[in-house]
């Protein structure tokens, strides 16, 4: 494997920094590639405005325009090429992150709004009265594989299915359908630790070992079976999911995840 | 009303900043104090890191004690400390922004990282096994409303019940329920502008009707009926709602809405 390991947290000594570390050391050791976008340490920018783009103070920017124009241009800022080329060379990319207020932290959300430029990550394909994009299930990086793997200080029980935080699967889908399946990645099931807030030394080595085990078996897990936009299971233009397509008392969220 | 607008989008020119500006226009010449929070033109900084709390690169840096040792001591960073001022100022709280990849954009995720500390809006009160702390419902923030207008590229649709991208309601409840409701902030239903990508100029007009009259009768909106932690609707430790307490076939998100 070729792996892209994206990774937001202010302190290396922290957990989500020796998860890092350790996911480098067993994919290495394992026979793998791996690059790292340790954003904190790269300085990352993490937010979107007109210098992106060199424009000038006086025109309107619209950020969509802009960066479809840049992408195409190839007058992306070197920054957010260097990115785009990493997404284009792995096969699987890990973001390593603590949910900071049920989602990721500002640096790396920035790195979403920055690098998934138009062109790149959307605004790819026709878009008609016919279709409405190459994407969920298509797209610039289609073939490749994402795994979210996350802390939340919270117990578990919170973010289960009737848990006050909501289901953990509805918090990340936001990122892992909206973010990650919209331009052709599929998504593998998230590595989440919960009760962080709580845990010790004492806890650390049984937590890294489950980590090496979803790490050398990667290859072999199956992703989340999300539907894709343009095979049928939608309506046109509406882009509504057609009826009688999910298991009985399905709703939300989960009506676009197959079986 | 005493109304602070926090507004995050590069360009005055755009739409949001055009609705930002009838904000500010219609609640003071509806004899309303506002304040204004242009995240862009105050170039706040978005990324949570050592600096913000003077700590030394030695010392291993932990996000949530750090900012809640800082916010007792007063010695939280100038720009966080009159944030939180203005949130205590304020009875109502607008947000305006663009929605960029189904959340809000870094600068915005900044400003909840950062001006959300520890001991303001979250570790605040009893954390033991008979409580969790003073949050949905109760905590620093209470007595606010807030009410999220955004923008949304892709058509009303695509956010329905069965939508492809997921129902605007679920796609919110993360920032509606899990950033502003945690520390005690009622949540007024959202202002949500579709199809924002194809809008032209013709269409501004009835957009900046329906923004006024939302704007002239936020005082007379229902609130999201979300429950209230701490008073009999969830199981203690395990903060899962009680069994029965939903209407048939409720699931996910809206569990934590009553009614």
């Amino acid at each position: 494997m070729k792996t892209l390991i994206v990774y937001a947290h202010p302190e290396p000594k922290s957990l989500n920094g020796s998860l890092k570390d350790l996911a480098v050391s067993t994919l290495e050791a394992a026979g793998h590639t791996v690059q790292v976008s340790d954003l904190y340490a790269m300085n990352w920018k993490a937010v979107v405005d007109a210098t992106d783009f060199g424009a000038d103070a006086s025109s309107r920017l619209n950020v969509a325009l802009a960066s479809g124009r840049a992408f195409d241009a190839g007058t992306l800022t070197a920054d957010v090429h260097a990115e785009q080329q990493k997404l284009l060379w792995a096969d699987t990319i890990i973001f390593q992150f603590p949910m900071w207020w049920y989602t990721m932290p500002a640096i790396l959300k920035g790195w979403v709004d920055r690098v998934f430029s138009y062109h790149f990550a959307y605004g790819v394909g026709e878009h008609s009265d016919t279709k409405y994009g190459e994407r969920f299930g298509e797209g610039t990086l289609v073939g490749r594989k994402a795994l979210l793997s996350v802390t939340a200080g919270g117990p578990e029980s919170h973010y289960a299915a009737r848990g006050i935080n909501g289901p953990i699967d509805d918090l990340l889908f936001p990122i892992q359908h909206g973010i990650l399946y919209y331009p052709g990645i599929e998504v593998l099931p998230p590595f989440v630790l919960y009760g962080t807030d709580r845990m010790t030394d004492e806890n650390y080595p049984a937590v890294a070992e489950a980590w090496k085990q979803r790490l050398l078996t990667l290859e072999s897990t199956e992703p989340v079976a999300y539907r894709r936009q343009n095979f049928g299971d939608y309506e046109i233009p509406s882009l509504h999911l057609k009826e009688g397509l999910e298991p009985a008392g399905r709703t939300g969220f989960g009506l676009h995840t197959r079986g």
